[in-house]
């Protein structure tokens, strides 16, 4: 069982799919999950935390695992590089900013350097920088993004990448995203919800239970959650979540949440202690329709790729005349 | 060459793919092309005008073809059902609206019943109601729709819908696209945005050549068309146009819009006849990256049949041990 893409060959991985770097949910446990799986785990390096980087790199033991940063963020910090690269980690990732400042530190090392983009713009960007691999990332992902859509926004990265493998997100979270991704010309696939409610994931129990129960018809971009939580996001991005009280409260209403901050922000940070996911953030895409079970990674991950193994047998059969596999 | 799926039975055709029922774009000769091609072309019956469809449908000739309606429009001149039902279109389409008033009047026929839905709830009623098929259609579709993408709503929509087959909508205009809805368990695609800036398309010449040179980037929805034409569209939907000196002077501000309506309207009115695509709108959705040139419809749906076909073989090659076609 096995999907042999340029991408397996560019980061030494079996399986051409990625766990995405996912703040406060994709921890050591949980990307060394996804490599032992054969795919390539990311520490979701997130708004930066030394202490938590470390512990994290240490719960992935001997994994062979990557990272990914938020790169305003990291901007802000950017002594956190030198505590990953130390690490060797098989892939750096960045994502959402100006990543050309980090580029030359990167590239000295073994570490893979992959981007994430929302625009063609940035596509352009990331290839006239010559990064080892571009991630297209569309707006129905959970977590931040932009407004393209994955499935025409991969084939027009890739036409812009030419040689530089294309790794498709957004949306994806079984075999027949998998297969789609593939069909689109993109080399592999990083996925964030769906394995949010993974086992190993660091994500809250009945955030998990939520993301399970959710549909995509219940998630929205908004930036309620990022003024709730006091992070103060460059514009051209905002979050996708499941809806929740809270969303339906004050999306509508930028404005009133302004005044009443101080109080929400309490409320916030209270329920995201508690577990409250009525009024915490539930950060899932549109592929909660897709998300079914709590379970190991790996058990997910070899799902996914068995089943795309036979979306893809089956589908090449509609080829006239018939194509004999 | 030919990719033979279940709707290509269902509706009596060589390709599993449908034109658009685009209002003011998709007439007969369009719609004949695409179905002289192998296709099924839908006539877009859009807002509702007798005089027209009968002219279209004539235009159309001896040509097999569908047509498509608003539906909350048609609710409004529920007598243009029997004029085209009088015609034994292959295909009826309904869009935006309830559709179960007319479904009575339709299965008493030979034409086929179709609904495009762009929620899970309405998937669930179409379902229920036994339409022969099901578009489901991604928020980066041209023209109105909703907001769920296309990638992670269809195989939902597919889950929901079983036996009934499902045609993707939104993003597709090429053969990547076509090869990615029948990974995600589409039975076929239904496409808009491609078709638009084809010879046979009734769209204004410099609204082609903008779609042409337009990117999925330069695209948005929003209502300030609408308002501009004066159609009170039902919330839930919206348009998605190429951006232009129309969007940027009102999206963000309808309040503005609505207090010089009188004005806009005639500046918008004049501009659409004058074929002013700084003010009038070119309705075309994310897929404007994949539309490069102004073709005979028969040219882009042949390629793309030819293309997906080279997808598919390429990528079930990727499943090891390697599978021979
Ligand atoms: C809970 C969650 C947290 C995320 N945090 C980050 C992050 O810190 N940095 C980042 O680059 N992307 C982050 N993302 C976005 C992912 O990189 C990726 O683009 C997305 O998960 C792909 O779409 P999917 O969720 O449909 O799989 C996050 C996504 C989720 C679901
Ligand atoms: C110019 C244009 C006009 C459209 N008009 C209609 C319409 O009258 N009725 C309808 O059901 N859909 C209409 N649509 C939406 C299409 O049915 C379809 O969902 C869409 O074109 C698919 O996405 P694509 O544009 O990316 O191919 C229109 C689309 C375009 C591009």
């Amino acid at each position: 069982m096995s999907i042999h893409t340029p991408v397996c060959d560019l980061f030494g991985i079996e399986h051409p799919v990625l766990l995405a770097p996912m703040a406060g949910v994709s921890g050591g446990a949980l990307a060394a999950a996804v490599s032992r799986a054969g795919g390539l785990g990311l520490i979701g390096g997130g708004y930066g935390d030394a202490d938590w980087l470390e512990r994290e790199f240490d719960a992935a033991g001997d994994a062979r695992i990557g990272v990914g940063f938020i790169t305003w963020s990291l901007a802000r910090q950017p002594h956190l590089l030198d505590l990953v690269l130390d690490r060797t980690p098989a892939v750096l990732m960045l994502s959402f900013g100006n990543f050309k400042p980090f580029l030359p530190r990167i590239r000295d090392g073994q570490t893979k350097f992959v981007v994430q983009v929302q625009t063609l713009d940035q596509a352009r960007e990331a290839v006239d920088a010559g990064v080892d691999a571009i991630v297209a990332q569309g707006t129905e992902a959970g977590g931040h993004g932009g407004t393209r859509a994955t499935l025409p926004f991969v084939p027009a990265v890739v036409d812009i990448a030419k040689e530089i493998p294309v790794i498709a997100a957004g949306g994806i979270a079984d075999g027949r995203g998998l297969a789609a991704a593939l069909a689109l010309g993109a080399s592999g696939v990083l996925c964030g919800s769906g394995f949010f409610a993974s086992d190993e994931s660091l994500a809250n129990d009945n955030a998990k239970q939520a993301a399970i129960c959710g549909s995509g018809d219940d998630t929205e971009r908004s930036s309620i959650f990022d003024m709730a939580r006091g992070l103060d996001w460059p514009p051209g991005w905002n979050l996708r979540t499941m809806r929740n009280a809270f969303t339906r409260r004050w999306s509508a209403d930028l404005d009133g949440l302004i005044q009443n901050l101080a109080e929400e922000q309490a409320r916030f940070k209270a329920a995201s202690a508690a577990g409250d996911t009525d009024v915490a953030a539930v950060i899932v895409g549109e592929a909660a329709d897709l998300i079914q079970l709590r379970e190991p990674a790996q058990v997910s991950l070899h799902r996914m790729i068995s089943q795309a193994e036979d979306r893809l047998r089956c589908i090449v059969r509609l080829v006239e005349p018939t194509v004999k596999d």
